[in-house]
C-alpha cells in the first residue's frame, strides 16, 4: 500500500517542476512510509525524488526503523554531535544528484531546523512549496481509511457517552478532560491522540480554542466538548454542547441554531460542488438568525491522518468536493465572556452525496 | 512571574546582536506568556522587542486568548482567508518597525509556514538564529519549576506502580501503554502527556524509540517502559525496564551493567563540571563491560517544559552544568533484534551536587 502511494508521488512529481520532495516526520511521511518519526532535535528528512531509491537522513539510534521500511531507502545516519550532521545531508544531496535541482518542501511541517540542514547539503538547489502535490496525494480516502475514519468516530462516540454519566456539577473542565481521555483509551483509541479534547464551560466555552482550566462546571453553563479518537493513525474530530442543568432560554436558542446550520452543512456536501457551499449553507442559518458575527470561524476543515488539512470549507474555498474527500461540519455561536455553541460532524463525499459518519444525537442534552 | 520572564528576554536582547525575537506556539511562548496556542495551519506569532509591548497576531476566532496575556500585547488578528494573513504580519512589524531589523529565530520550533509570513511582512529584515537567547532563559529552573517537576516525576512513579500489577503474558504493548496512560492521568497528570509511553518489549527494546505495536509480552523478553507525566506544563521523562518472567542471563548482566552506568552518570552531576563528565561516566561502565557500541545515544537531555532541551549530556558538550539545570541521565545497551535495556532518571543541579528526582527502584523486577 505504502508503495502504490510512494509511485503516485513520484508519478505526480514527474509532471509537476519538482525533482524532489523532501519530508520531516509527520503525517505525510507517515502515509508514504508507514513508519513513525517524532519530531525532535535531531532531523529527520525524507528525501524522494522519481526513479532512485528514497534516501533517508536520521540518527544512529533510529538505525533499526530503517528495517521497518515497506521498500529499499538508501540511510545516512548521523551520530550525536550536531556539527557532523550536515555531513549526512550532503551526502543523501549528492547520493540523489540533487544540489543545484528543485526540491519541494512542506512548509506547513517542515521547520527552519530540518531546512537549514537541507541546504547546507544542497546550497544551490531551489526549495519551492510542494504543498499542492503532497496535500492532493492525502486527499481523497481510499475504503480502507474511510473504514479507519469510522472506528475513529464510533471510539470517540462510545467514550464520550461512557463519559456522560460521569459528568458532575463542581467537576473542573481537567478532570472531564481526563476522564474522556481515560475513555477514549478504554474504547480502543490509540494511544497517541489526535489532539488534546477541548472541555470548555460557560465563558470558556466562547474560546473555540480553548484548554481545560480549573473552572468548576456551574449550573446554567454551556458545556463545550470537542473530542476525537485515532484508529490505525486515522482521525475522529467531533464536538458536542451540553447543558449543565437548567441554561438561559437564549442558550438554548443559539443551541437550535446551531443544531439546523450543522444541519444545513452537512446536506450541502456532495460531489462536485464547491467547498464554500458548504460554509454557505451553514453560514446561512446563524446570519438569518441575526447572530452572524458570533460564527467567527469557517465551517470546517479537512480530516484524515490530521486534525486539520484540505480541503477546507471556507467561503473563498472554490475547490470543488470529490469522491473520497473527508472533512468537518462545525459551524458554531460564540458569545462573548458569556457561553459558546459548536456542533461538528465528520462526513465523506461519496460518488452520489455524502456520508456522515458521526450519528451521536445533537439535540441539546442536560448533564451534571 | 511571566513579566519578569519577558523583562529578562528583553534585557538579554538588548546585549545580543538582536532587535526582536518571533515565537510561534511552543514551549517558549507558553514560558513567556502563561498561554497555550496549538500549532496549527493558522500562524500564530508573537513579536518581542525592547522597549515596546509584545505584538501579537493570531486568528480572530482566538482573539479571546489576547485578555489572558499577563501584560499588554498589541494584537493583530486575521480573517480565515489566506490570502489575507501576510498583511496582519505586515502591520505587525511596521508596529515595532522591524522592516530592515535583526530578528532572532527559533529554528527547532518555527516552520516555514510561519516564517514566510513574518517575512512577507519584513522583506528587509535578517532573521538570524535567536536560540542561545531563547534556551538560555528557561536553562535554570526556579524553586516553582522544580516543584512541577518534582510532582510531575512523582505522578508517572505512582502511575507505573500501579500498572505494573497489571501487566500480563500476552498483553500487547499497545495495551500496556494505554494501561499506563490511564494511569498517568488518574494520578494526576495534565491532560496533554509530554510524549506518549513507549512500552517495548524482546526485539523491539532494542530500537530505543520504539512506538508500541501490537506485539504481545512473552516470556524471556525485557520490557522497555520510558514514560512520563505533565504537571502545570512541567514534565518528567523516566525509563525502567522488566524481566517479562525468567530471561537469560545475558540480558540481566546487561540490566546490571546499564544500572551501575544509571549511577555512575548521576553521581557525576554537579555545578561547574562540564556536561560531557556525565555522559563519560555512564558510558565509561558500558565501555569497560565490552558493550560500549550497543549504547548508540547521548547519555541524557535536558528537561523542563520540554522532553528534549538545553542541556545536552554529550562527550562533545563542554557546557558547564549550574545550578538549577535540569536534565536525564538515560544510559542504555541495545543488542539489535535481541533485547534493549535502558533506565532513566531525573536530575536537578543544586548549589552543591544534585537532586535526583526520581527514586523508583532500578533493580531489573519480574512481571507477567
Amino acid at each position: 500500500m505504502t508503495l502504490a502511494r510512494l509511485n503516485n508521488l513520484t508519478a505526480s512529481l514527474q509532471t509537476s517542476n519538482l525533482d524532489a520532495v523532501i519530508l520531516n516526520p509527520g503525517p505525510t511521511l507517515t502515509y508514504l512510509t508507514g513508519v513513525q518519526f517524532h519530531l525532535m532535535e535531531r532531523p529527520v528528512i525524507l528525501f524522494v525524488a522519481p526513479g532512485q531509491d528514497p534516501v533517508l537522513v536520521l540518527p544512529e539510534l533510529e538505525m533499526l526503523k530503517v528495517e521497518m521500511f515497506p521498500y529499499k531507502v538508501q540511510a545516512f545516519a548521523y551520530g550525536e554531535n550536531p556539527s557532523e550532521w550536515d555531513a549526512a545531508f550532503r551526502k543523501a544531496s549528492q547520493a540523489l544528484g540533487l544540489d543545484g535541482k528543485r526540491i519541494g518542501v512542506e512548509p506547513r511541517q517542515l521547520r527552519l531546523l530540518d531546512f537549514g540542514h537541507v541546504k547546507a547539503g544542497a546550497p544551490e538547489s531551489e526549495y519551492p512549496d510542494a504543498s499542492e502535490v503532497l496535500t492532493g496525494l492525502r486527499l481523497k480516502k481510499d475504503k480502507a481509511e474511510v473504514d479507519a475514519m469510522r472506528r475513529a468516530v464510533k471510539i470517540a462516540q462510545d467514550a464520550l457517552e461512557a463519559t456522560i454519566p460521569l459528568i458532575k456539577i463542581g467537576m473542573t473542565e481537567r478532570e472531564l478532560s481526563s476522564e474522556l481521555v481515560i475513555q477514549l483509551l478504554k474504547h480502543g483509541s490509540d494511544p497517541e491522540l489526535p489532539f488534546s479534547p477541548i472541555v470548555s464551560g460557560g465563558p470558556n466555552s466562547a474560546n473555540p480554542h480553548a484548554s481545560p482550566t480549573e473552572r468548576k462546571l456551574q449550573v446554567g453553563d454551556l458545556l463545550v466538548i470537542d473530542w476525537g479518537a485515532a484508529y490505525d493513525s486515522y482521525i475522529s474530530d467531533l464536538t458536542r454542547t451540553f447543558a449543565v442543568g437548567e441554561v438561559d432560554d437564549e442558550y438554548k436558542k443559539i443551541h437550535k441554531i446551531v443544531q439546523e446550520s450543522n444541519a444545513a452543512g452537512r446536506a450541502a456536501g456532495k460531489p462536485r460542488v464547491p467547498c464554500a457551499n458548504v460554509d454557505k449553507a451553514a453560514r446561512d442559518v446563524i446570519e438569518q438568525s441575526g447572530y452572524g458575527k458570533y460564527f467567527t470561524h469557517r465551517t470546517g476543515h479537512g480530516i484524515g491522518m490530521e486534525g486539520h488539512e484540505d480541503p477546507y470549507m471556507r467561503g473563498d474555498n472554490m475547490q470543488l468536493l470529490e469522491p473520497g474527500m473527508a472533512y468537518t461540519v462545525e459551524p458554531g455561536i460564540y458569545l462573548p465572556n458569556r457561553n459558546g455553541v459548536r456542533i461538528e460532524d465528520n462526513v465523506i463525499i461519496t460518488e452520489d452525496g455524502a456520508d456522515v459518519l458521526s450519528d451521536m444525537p445533537r439535540e441539546i442534552r442536560v448533564v451534571g
